[in-house]
């Protein structure tokens, strides 16, 4: 077996590998050699080689948002590691643990003006749950006793903390390293383990010099305070309308039989996200579809005693519009990590995971007496008519593309939609309950949606689909600067020439700076990056050959596949209005 | 005239207008509507739409480069700022003035769960010159009192600047702008303006509401201490050995006069690197032909008494290498702004700018008796002779390709270098005189190269010229996605099929790991992005062809053009070593 010599990149490496840090995305560099050898040569991991730092680290994103587990991207010194930011923010708002881990130099060629070389210590401390900065020598540790204190907070002061600094350079850096891994994997978000190498940097060694320590990342028992969840029991019971939102959660997370219990307690709506994998044919998808054509009235009738909610961020803007001016009396939000005060009315974070929540919770409750949940379900039921209905009368547009698009998709997919149309276009019809959804919701960015799509599509064997706008899909394009891509990954575009959703806004309209600035038109398609990077290219513009291009597009290949819908864009708008005065 | 309704968006504006920030770099969104309106709405500015805004700022930066004017670059709320941050790091490290002005929500939609909400303020912290985190209401300015200090270091104490507050919002909000744009200007380097708006967005107004102050930028005098200049006059006359080195340096900074009294004085020796933008016959460009061969002996002879530096960072490795074990007596460094202690041995920092110190030091100097220069001029001539020949023996390589390249440009072209294999070749050349050559060094990065030449190119009448490697081209191809490319504009791409300086390096070459994970193997072309982009596009792979495509490339086109040259990727760094072993 072949190791690297520096005994940090050892430490680091055998600490990723006991800690079941499997999947390494390596960006090439010289600095990063140490770990870029030491991953490599240990079939334990399965390394990725992606140049773009940016991409790296949303494909690694993709991962581990599917696998659940910790990946780790790995770079060089300098501006490499500012290309992870948008990655790192959106695992810091998604909750995924990605383990950026930088080579720098060390800290006496730091700020002298040596080549690559930034000040990457901390660098993303507003997005990171813990940044360990490890040290070369002793004095590094004194000097930045301080900072680190968190540390040794055991210890009363900083003079007994260096007093007990008996501790070795290899201890502290083995310490830090668990506690950086194990943070990643509780607390479920991204951190950053920053590693200054000395040179030599290429020099191997056939065994191992260190054999660092294994801190098991422990969880808490999960746990309810007896008075939140008595005084939680005795409002539910008496409260006749109760709200559930749903936003961003994993598939296959709550039991079936607590959503049971919800699904027909006539006081209780769940409001399902798309974003949300979560199915019962007593809940309502599609939010946006019930709330958009109500009248004040409505919203008076809507308007809940107690919103729970459980999941991460929420697409539809609609419905925060609606709770933020009818706030619920109550807003109970349920999480192991957070509580967001979305709707300016949170009063009680339930600190655990909601299926533990149900578990102690829901047997405790009684049903009360209630018309709110079969006054909606035929709310429900009128506007699914009237959706269908409108869906028949349209024009080609991408309203109808949507439609025609969310229906051809194979069950057991697992579909990844792009930001920010494509996500709330999605967000209007009721999808096949066998689909698994992801989007990047954290920063709802649409700088890394397909690389997360490749990543996810590695993952995973089931077959996987990006649903992605055109300006989307060019920001990202070099997510297709990969070799991993599974054949059967499938890509759908639908190309409006630029960003479409600002024509929903209250712009002004075709105007030349409107077209210029807002949506940013243009005519590229993505014909030319599907030839230089293997992708199988189809282009339809009209609704005939859209189905027959659906017909075969998830058939099996022996390439991945793009289909790009091109879609009228002065139409699109003025279709997609129209709906909502429709449902009305 | 239409402008945004939100004071706060005019108040921006009207103070770049104020300061002659002309160039506006705006990137879609909905959040910066107010800015996008104002500035697209006012024909003062030049305003340019680029999407993806990591290529959008180092554009920027490249029109800030050639202009030596701050360049602002303008985005929505969300990840889009994280995008910024490659450019940002260069700036900072390169002294370039860019502003960048993120749109932001009101505080109270930041940290609930809103879609493109992260944490902007102070997000660049650890590579800005200064973060204005502007305000919506007084409230904010209370709160943020502690942080703001420094504007109102002039009040006594905390309770009494909370009395001093009769200062509105717009007033703090004005002084904290000037104060970001004057710091850009004065220090040249990048600021961070951010702003938070409330809805709605997108209201237009025919009157401007706010007048705001205009704080002028202050240089302060130049001067040097006595004590300083007299100390280095009688240290200067006393050495033999002097060895000025020049970094990064714009074009046209230093008069002829005191680069010919360097020039003539035998007992100095000056080292210009490309990108220092400074000729003289009797100079030392081409630094690594010169260090590179030299033995321990040798490096005792050219071991200066005094090294005199100036200019932005060095490239050459071979010489900071040298100068650290062979450290100079006195390192003194002159610049307005900072100082590296580059070679450990820094002893003083001139405070000024080069051509200052020089008119006021070296009339007061006098010239001594030496053969440093003569000696080391004779070693120039046996190296160049030597390099000749080596040219002439060598098989088509990278090598070759970049003498032929360098002395094809043809005269007074703006030449961009990429990072950083082509930046290294073209070290050991002697370049064109006419050329202004350009690299971005600040953090030496792959990441930008591209959208900083096209910047560059946008802002400059003459042809701009870009040679790149092909990681580095790959990496930036969104630099081509830019309607706003001029026709006389070129990229000489040196495709050796991945990262061929890799093959330099004390790594273990030719196994499957070397090959994926450092080198980046691929068999990419840039084929497919011209077409997409509408660049003209010609390859070669032989000295011939090579010779003949050269001879008609840089000729007036109605489109750009690129021209990609295929070179043996298993030659290249062989003929490279063994042109060092040559130059002996």
């Amino acid at each position: 077996m072949i190791y690297p010599k520096i005994p940090m990149a050892q430490t680091a490496i055998q600490l990723c590998k006991a800690k079941g840090v499997k999947h390494i995305i390596i960006s090439p560099g010289s600095r990063n050699a140490p770990l870029t050898i030491g991953f490599s040569n240990d079939d334990y991991f399965k390394c990725y080689s992606i140049v773009d730092e940016r991409c790296a680290a949303f494909f690694a994103l993709g991962i581990a948002q599917q696998l659940q587990e910790p990946t780790a991207v790995v770079c060089t010194s300098g501006s490499a590691l500012l290309n992870y930011y948008p990655a790192v923010a959106e695992a810091f708002y998604s909750d995924i643990p990605l383990i950026v881990l930088s080579a720098d130099r060390p800290k006496h060629l730091i700020g002298v003006g040596d080549g690559q070389t930034i000040n990457q210590k901390n660098v993303f401390e507003s997005h990171i749950l813990y940044s360990a900065n490890l040290k070369l020598d002793l004095r590094d540790i004194e000097n930045g006793i301080e900072e680190e204190l968190p540390i040794f907070k055991s210890l009363e002061n900083k003079a007994e903390t260096l007093l007990g600094l008996k501790k070795t350079v290899q201890e502290y850096n083995e310490e830090t390293i668990n506690k950086a891994i194990n943070t990643a994997i509780l607390k479920k978000g991204p951190v950053h383990i920053n590693l200054p190498f000395d040179e030599p940097l290429y020099d191997m060694v056939n065994e191992l010099s260190v054999a660092p320590v294994f801190i098991a990342a422990e969880d808490k028992p999960l746990q309810i305070d007896d008075s939140i969840l008595n005084a939680c029991v005795k409002d539910w019971n008496t409260a006749s309308k109760k709200m559930v939102i749903v936003g961003v959660n994993q598939p296959n997370q709550i039991e079936k039989r607590w959503l049971d219990v919800l699904a027909t307690d006539n006081s209780v709506v769940v409001f399902t996200e798309t974003t949300s994998n979560l199915h019962h044919d007593a809940f309502f998808p599609s939010i946006d579809k019930i709330i958009a054509p109500l009248k004040h009235e409505d919203f008076e009738m809507l308007q809940p005693d107690i919103l729970l909610t459980f999941g991460g961020l929420v697409v539809s803007k609609k419905i925060k519009a609606f709770l933020r001016t009818h706030k619920p009396k109550q807003h109970w939000h349920v999480d192991l990590k957070k509580a967001n005060d979305t709707f300016f009315s949170l009063n009680c974070f339930i600190e655990t995971t909601p299926n533990y929540f149900f578990s102690e919770f829901l047997p405790k409750t009684k049903r009360i007496e209630s018309d709110y949940n079969a006054y909606w379900a035929h709310v429900k039921q009128s506007r699914l008519k009237k959706h269908d209905d409108y869906l028949k009368s349209i024009d080609f547009s991408d309203l109808k593309v949507f439609d025609a698009v969310l229906s051809s998709i194979p069950n057991d997919t697992i579909l990844h939609l792009g930001n920010s149309s494509t996500v709330r276009y999605a967000q209007l019809f009721n999808l096949n309950k066998t689909l698994e959804v992801f989007c990047n919701r954290g920063t709802s960015g649409i700088d890394g949606c397909t690389s997360t799509a490749i990543g996810g599509a590695v993952a995973r064997a089931e077959q996987t689909t990006l649903i992605s706008g055109d300006l989307s899909f060019l920001y990202d394009s070099n997510a297709l600067w990969n070799n991993h891509i599974p054949n059967n990954f499938r890509i759908i575009i639908i190309n409006n020439e630029g960003g479409g959703i600002f024509r929903i806004l209250p712009g002004h309209k075709n105007t030349e700076n409107f077209d210029t600035y807002f949506e940013t038109n243009h005519h590229l398609t993505a014909e030319h990056l599907c030839k230089m990077y293997g992708f199988k290219y189809e282009s339809v513009s009209d609704e005939i050959t859209l189905q027959s291009a659906l017909g075969t597009f998830y058939s099996e290949d022996n390439q991945p596949k793009l289909l790009e819908i091109f879609t009228p864009k002065n139409l699109n708008d003025e279709i997609l209005l129209n709906y909502f005065r429709f449902l009305r």
